[in-house]
């Protein structure tokens, strides 16, 4: 398991020379996967703009980019108040979403629009259930960039209205969707492996840095679930 | 001359059924250029933080690029106001953008941010001068996205300390700055010529939409003094 030399400068204040309070070294790792998160939804999103079939819907999807960048923005402003950089909180997770990013490659404009949907969607769900272990500042800022989902109801219009004048797509939108999560799961879990701190927010065991397999094992299924309701709002079966 | 179908929603509404007030017409001009160049400096941008040689690069030319989303959406909203869709009032300068994007395709990143810097500052010239004779609400929403140029400081520091790293970069680069000024003036050109009135803003010939040559020249005396100005501030020569 990797260390975490980066949350030495999380010590706290009043505490001089302590080790850094694990809780704070998860939620750092928590604000840094949000953040490297909106630079890769981001940049998906600018390849679906210009897949978009026309300019109306080229610049919802280009209003969708740039509402990435205020969420990295958001998280930012909350990891300076903690003494740490962005760049450096988001190092971490780096190869764990390029690799997702470079494994699901959208095809075409719907697969695009699913990607962003089931992809924004699982990982809202992951840092929902770590926000409620971290700090109360760092998770108002967590739920206030989550509660930007809103802005969904245009993917789902496009989608259903793509399944509805052409229903052979919907086979393989849904086989797209199976992918994208089975992808996010394998990810998620390696970085559930690879990050103590993250990990021991989750089963509470905040002294003993071990992964709980149960806990994790509770929290994919949680996971799951909610994809399923994802994708049948899509009109696709999970 | 292409006449300004879409300008027939702009009559004034204390005079049922008359025809557009010239400047009017000129205002809906104005910002449909401005919404459709903030839509390509964007998507320029993007391509340039994809080659940036960093992360903190990327992320600092990311921000640009959701600027650009920002200004458009702040046109938007005066041309709503204004009772003109967005897209309706940029359409007519596509084929102008288009081709000047096309034909400018930057090489590397350097070349990159001097299309953002040159480009966006020719642009922005071209707005002040226009912007000066419409009506006092567009012309301050027009200022208030031109004085966003601020974040020119992070392009200027890194194109002189690129020119520095290797000083046999300065000539490429000059070259480049004198063919992105050349297809300027030359689509530049090309709109005024399209667009009766936005050359009748600027020649002050609101009654008669003729265009103006002596006028026009003088504009673009003004613009390439400018452009020179901007090429000695990233230590090229014009």
């Amino acid at each position: 398991m990797q260390s975490s030399p980066r949350v030495t400068c999380m010590t706290d204040p009043l505490r001089p020379g302590s080790d850094p309070l694990p809780s704070e070294a998860g939620a750092v790792d928590l604000l840094g996967i949000l953040a490297y998160g909106a630079l890769v939804a981001f940049d998906r999103l600018v390849d679906d703009a210009r897949r978009a079939p026309s300019w109306a819907e080229r610049v919802h999807v280009v209003r969708l980019a740039a509402h990435q960048v205020a969420h990295f923005e958001a998280v930012e402003t909350r990891l300076a108040a903690l003494g740490v950089d962005v760049l450096a909180a988001a190092a971490p997770f780096q190869r764990a979403f390029d690799a997702f990013y470079t494994h699901t490659a959208p095809k075409d404009w719907l697969e695009g629009l699913v990607w962003t949907y089931v992809g924004n969607g699982f990982a809202a769900d992951f840092y929902r259930e770590i926000a409620a272990f971290v700090d109360p500042e760092t998770r108002a800022v967590v739920l206030a960039v989550l509660a930007e989902g809103v802005h969904n109801d245009f993917i789902v219009e496009t989608v259903r209205a793509g399944i509805t004048a052409d229903p052979k797509v919907a086979g393989r939108l849904a086989l797209w969707g199976r992918r994208l999560v089975g992808e996010a799961l394998s990810q998620a879990q390696r970085v559930a492996a690879d990050r103590d701190a993250l990990t021991a927010l989750l089963t509470g065991a905040t002294e003993d840095a071990g992964m709980d397999l149960a806990a994790m094992s509770r929290l994919f299924s949680t996971l799951i679930e909610k994809h399923t309701v994802r994708m049948r709002t899509l009109g696709l079966q999970a």
